[in-house]
């Protein structure tokens, strides 16, 4: 692949800094070693290092402190913790402000129906996108967040080759247990506090442009709360308690699976959308003035139907006409969504049983007031009012609360700032859904953070996952995206 | 194993007998092949034939056919069907009257985890029942219900190798599709109408003491009917279409779990114990006055107590001090069962989905006068009705309508007097909660059925099924239940 095969959208960015040493040298240098950070992203893509599973996760660790190593960082240490290491390093950089940039190297797992290619292949598929065809990378974690941690480390190796060292400080924190809702970090923080107290803003970079190539800067993150609720004839004293017996017994012997059923009924109405638990709604907060001035300028540049088409969802839960209404729900939708489910016979046929147990999983996404550790009592408040207090609540994972950075932060005021060079307006959004614990970082250091970056890549948590590396004329290939990083880092230097 | 190690109970009516050639020769010819008795018993239990898997049938039925002949069957032929072949044979007996047996030799899956030996190693193991120790063979299908086939066969054999015939003429029809819901069954009785329609009765062997020694009869079988019930965002229209999202889209996009739960909460109430579906229960027929006379005599005796505590069920779901009520209620029972359900992520940890669908498993078991055609339509009907037209419902294997006979028919009225003969003084149950395709012969033949036996087995459908060969006090041996089948035979013979 060409040189030039990677940069499309951006080159007038590149142009219009040809002057600017500081950053011309190590564009020049992303582009010549273009291939080699392809292979340095597809290196680490095909280390597995699936957390829910245990799955290579001491694997990737090491790997991500040789490539730390391999791009210039000092003081690489792989850290461990009472779970997965934290995987840390720095650079010293031109600048005297520091940047924390926060990695995570686990994925989840990758062993669902529906791959069309090898999950952990790595392989580079020709793709159709609106902008026309784009190379992209298949695999488990290339877009969440494996592929950007990766990208990031190549535009420190393209610094350090080039002018010596990066635009700003950097410490780099790479931890493996974001999956599981990140349970060692708060404590990593603690620990490592000294060293990490001298970063001025966090960061974590991500591929921010959707299909068609528009760009999204989300300015907080949801927290989130997973947890198993197991009904079981053992712990109700009714029903079978030890093994799923015969089904005609139905006529006089209870089911555990209908009551699962009975009371998941309690807890919600109108398909799961209306929350029924006392007090889940109490805690949250208005819109502040700031959410709803980006919420009016969002919805008026806001394309659902690119949203919707990428998930293969055909209508939105509210109607699609009000984006506004659309955006609030999304923004302030705290959520009781069923992961998964399970009980009894689930093969082929027609076995006849009454199960004994029916179990579920359940994630509570969170927004400003709600806490984490609040909600899971609140079930359980709720389901002992309701009679269902032989149903069993445990918590998996530990949660995260949301947290939310102004628009005002310099770090995000810098991440616009770069979004502009590289010809991208990026809406704005007051939070993404998904859920990441900047809460540790926030709460421990009281630093503010921005995240964000470039390029698109998709399908997290779903079959093919995948970033694009080669662009179209809609979506910056893999150079812009790691000139991008380059940018930002220089730009928050001199903020 | 010496041969009186297999009778305990019986040896009175042995005694009785004694002068009774007809009887005394078969009878010792029992005792003395007992040894090579257990052995074809754990021949037919080692091969697999697990229909809803499709594993090891078109073996399983060349082995029955085998043992056909073995044990002196002639005209033995394995029948073609548009499912599973049909095993079928005759004998020429003493008596001008003609019994048809009905044999299934397929049997449930045995993956299910829970089995303490294999479940297809017939182990011969020791087990504490209340009556003291037994010896018993732990194998899927030994208690439903290829140990009664095969003790019945060693029956036959024992009276072709004394007095050289059974006592009456017998038809021999075993078919591999009972637990598919016999789908082949009707074709095959019409096609072969003219050999079975000699037949006067229909009998089912199989081992009728419950763990305490207590002895069951039912004169019926329920009906039913099985389903799937789907919910997916592509039928709906709303909600992930093509594969799991991510979670966080919960907000805005509807979850075709939270429907199926939804969906399923109309149909029932009362942890599933009060069906909601209109007309469900419209054609259930009051009892008889036969049913009320022997519900009454049934709960002066009903050791509720014993048949919990097999199951591993603490309470029922109506109170245990009304026997009446109880016995009721498992006989007029038509039930809405979950048999299974699954949807999403059921894996270890906290993958955070948005499914795309969900699936259930539904039973449905028929009292009189409801008729399983008429079930699914049902069901239909009232999800439309409440608005859940997309949800699909997929009927999975063929049902069975129920079938009763009087306990006044002859063929009844042989084998109560068998259970008096061997000291057992049987329950008499209008029905049991299972289901058997009498109602194909009852239909097709106009022939009243009978099934039942002595011995003990259970836990049909659950790990470690077993069947009690050494019996104790409360229980009787293999000896005993194959000397109970010449006996019956004898005895419908005269009739």
């Amino acid at each position: 692949m060409s040189e030039n095969s990677y940069t499309e959208v951006g080159n007038y960015a590149r142009d219009s800094m040809r002057d600017e040493k500081r950053l011309a040298e190590p564009y020049s240098r992303i582009d010549k070693d273009l291939d080699r950070h392809v292979d340095r992203i597809r290196r680490l893509l095909k280390q597995p290092s699936s957390s829910q599973q245990d799955i290579g996760i001491d694997k990737c660790a090491d790997l991500v402190g040789k490539l730390y190593k391999e791009v210039g960082a000092e003081k690489v240490e792989v850290v461990e913790t009472k779970g997965n290491p934290v995987v840390c390093g720095e650079c010293r950089g031109e600048s005297d402000r520091t940047l924390l940039v926060y990695f995570m190297y686990d994925t989840m797992p990758f062993n669902e129906p529906g791959w069309k290619y090898p999950a952990m292949g790595a392989k580079m598929v020709d793709m159709m996108l609106s902008g026309g065809k784009v190379k992209a990378i298949v695999n488990r974690g290339s877009d969440n967040t494996k592929g950007p941690l990766a990208a990031f480390l190549n535009s420190v190796d393209s610094c350090n080759k080039s002018v010596g060292r990066p635009p700003v400080n950097l410490i780099l924190v790479a931890e493996g247990e974001e999956e599981l809702g990140s349970p060692s970090l708060p404590g990593y923080i603690k620990k490592d506090k000294k060293r990490l107290s001298k970063a001025d803003a966090c960061y974590f970079p991500f591929f921010g442009q959707d299909c068609d190539g528009a760009s999204n800067l989300y300015l907080g993150v949801k927290g989130v709360v997973y947890f198993e609720m197991e009904s079981s004839g053992k712990r109700w004293g009714r029903g079978p308690e030890e093994f799923a017996i015969h089904s005609s017994h139905k006529a006089w012997v209870d089911s555990p699976v209908w009551r699962l059923i009975d009371a998941l009924k309690t807890m919600t109405d109108d398909n799961g959308n209306k929350i029924l638990i006392d007090g889940f709604y109490d805690a949250v907060a208005p819109p502040t003035p700031e959410d709803d001035m980006l919420i009016k300028a969002l919805a008026k540049r806001f394309d659902s139907k690119a949203f919707r088409e990428t998930m293969k969802v055909s209508r939105f839960s509210i109607p699609e006409s009000d984006k506004e209404a659309l955006i609030r729900r999304f923004v302030f939708g705290t959520t009781l969504n069923i992961d998964g489910i399970w009980g009894g016979y689930t093969e082929k046929g027609s076995k006849t049983v009454l199960p004994h147990m029916a179990t579920c999983k359940v994630d509570i996404r969170l927004v400003p007031n709600q806490e984490k550790d609040r909600m899971i009592p609140l079930v359980r408040k709720h389901l002992d009012a309701h009679g269902y207090a032989d149903i069993k609540l445990t918590e998996i994972d530990t949660g995260y609360d949301c947290c939310r950075a102004s628009v005002k932060e310099p770090v995000v005021q810098s991440i616009i700032s770069s979004f502009r060079a590289f010809g991208l307006d990026p809406a704005i959004w007051p939070t993404s859904g998904g859920a990441v614990p900047f809460y540790a970082f926030n709460k421990i250091l009281s630093i503010p953070f921005t995240m964000s970056g470039i390029g698109h890549s998709d399908l997290a948590h779903s079959p093919n996952e995948y970033m694009v590396v080669h662009g179209n004329r809609k979506i910056v290939g893999l150079a812009d995206i790691e000139k991008f990083f380059v940018h930002f880092m220089d730009g928050f230097g001199r903020a």
